[in-house]
């Protein structure tokens, strides 16, 4: 299937028409995984959405159009919601395609590295914005106001009219940050999460640790709840976090010195 | 200050006059820490209330009266509000205090130990249940209603009567457990919970891994909150819970093997 004119865009609007409804701001989306379609849901009602995903070729929601590579890189807000591994490709691919004007985001959840490769592989006459909602599909089951999302300006002049659109349209709490702030200090949010939900998950599945549930506390059952929100996050999402980060590393390493510092007291007991 | 008749309870209830209000059922509590505290003030509305601590001898609460040893020994239900490492001495100064029928409770963090000690320590004119409120002073803010107590019937017909109560007029969430079942599970709740807070807290006031506290995601707020609720427990919680627990140090082991193998893969990306 192919698209007509950009999703029903209209690139240059009527500039002596303000009484007629302007043609909607189009967004498209690349990636129609888990977070793609979170994000196409949310942006559908503001926006003309359409999505470009190779291995999603049709939408459930009426009101979400998938497009071809072009038509979707031709949109006035292109959002990249690819892995970070597989982001550099999707950058080459669009570069050429992209109108001037239009704005770039990311979500991936590192910063630097995917602001390096947008801010080199993609021309000068479009906007950047590196975003990384603090939030995945499990944590936005109820909805998304209150929700963080921390936004870094890259290049242009856009960041502060998209987190307008971000605070008080979607409601979400915007943290304006650079990418090495957010890499350093998700390092340690969603490095540990991680790490302490890998290490949870894996005593669940061994033998002689299952028990009956009954026993618990209030806070274990928020750490429950902590790790069934990552708990099915993708190996992609696993990869960025503890590979993607500059920053992962040294915090687990420290982890693993306090773990150490705290067992052997616990043990001397 | 001296209590008259057991808290103005009448031992012997006159059988006769089933018109006139019976005196109040009395509860002594031995133990006025952060625990006894709490259940004073949730046991004061339906039972007279004496409370016995050597370190505490004046109650802000009106309707909660401080007694001698021999004064709250004599109440009806007896409640052991005391650290695992003081229970064997308090038992043994109020055994030739008990009244025969009393009903005598622990609320320990481990059972296993507390329930011995109980068993071998007390008269067997006595009714016996240990429990454990599975929520502390920081869980309780908002209410009792809701969370988990394990109740652990050890001797006597009591513990049905009293879990009706739990159930009923506090709403609390009854777990009937035996020590055995219940330590093996708190080993893996309260042991992880402990040992994963204890960890993160030595990382909080590491040097060079304090953050802003802006970038964080819905899952390492909930640690935050699980890590919150134990933050301020006493040396002898801890105690309890890791020495005092006999599935502890398997736990705390298998831990320790899962995070050297997540940690190893981690780093191998």
């Amino acid at each position: 299937m192919q698209f007509g004119p950009a999703c029903g865009v209209a690139p240059v609007r009527p500039a002596l028409q303000p009484v007629a409804p302007l043609t909607r701001t189009s967004v498209g989306i690349f990636g129609y995984g888990a977070f793609g379609q979170l994000a196409a849901r949310h942006l559908s009602p503001d926006f003309a959405v359409c999505v470009h995903d190779p291995a999603a070729t049709s939408s459930d929601d009426a009101t979400i159009a998938m497009g071809d590579l072009a038509t979707v890189a031709g949109c006035d807000i292109v959002v990249l919601a690819v892995p970070v591994t597989t982001l550099a490709a999707v950058v080459q691919a669009i570069a050429p395609l992209l109108r001037p004007g239009a704005v770039v985001l990311d979500v991936c959840s590192v910063k630097m590295e995917p602001a390096r490769i947008m801010l080199d592989g993609l021309p000068e006459h479009v906007h950047l914005i590196a975003t990384h909602p603090l939030f995945g599909p499990q944590s936005a089951q109820d909805g998304i106001a209150g929700l963080k999302i921390a936004v870094c300006p890259l290049r242009g002049r856009r960041a502060r009219i998209i987190s307008r659109f971000l605070a008080r349209q979607l409601e979400l709490d915007v943290v304006l940050t650079t990418p090495e702030e957010h890499d350093r200090e998700a390092a340690v949010a969603q490095g540990l999460t991680h790490l302490i939900a890998r290490i949870m998950m894996r005593m669940e599945d061994a033998p002689g640790h299952q028990t009956s549930g009954r026993i618990t506390t209030r806070s274990f059952e928020l750490l429950q709840q902590a790790i069934d929100m990552v708990r099915h996050d993708t190996i992609h999402v696993t990869h960025a976090i503890e590979a993607g980060n500059p920053f992962a590393a040294p915090v687990r390493q420290a982890f693993h010195e306090h773990a150490l510092a705290v067992l052997e007291e616990a043990g001397r007991r």
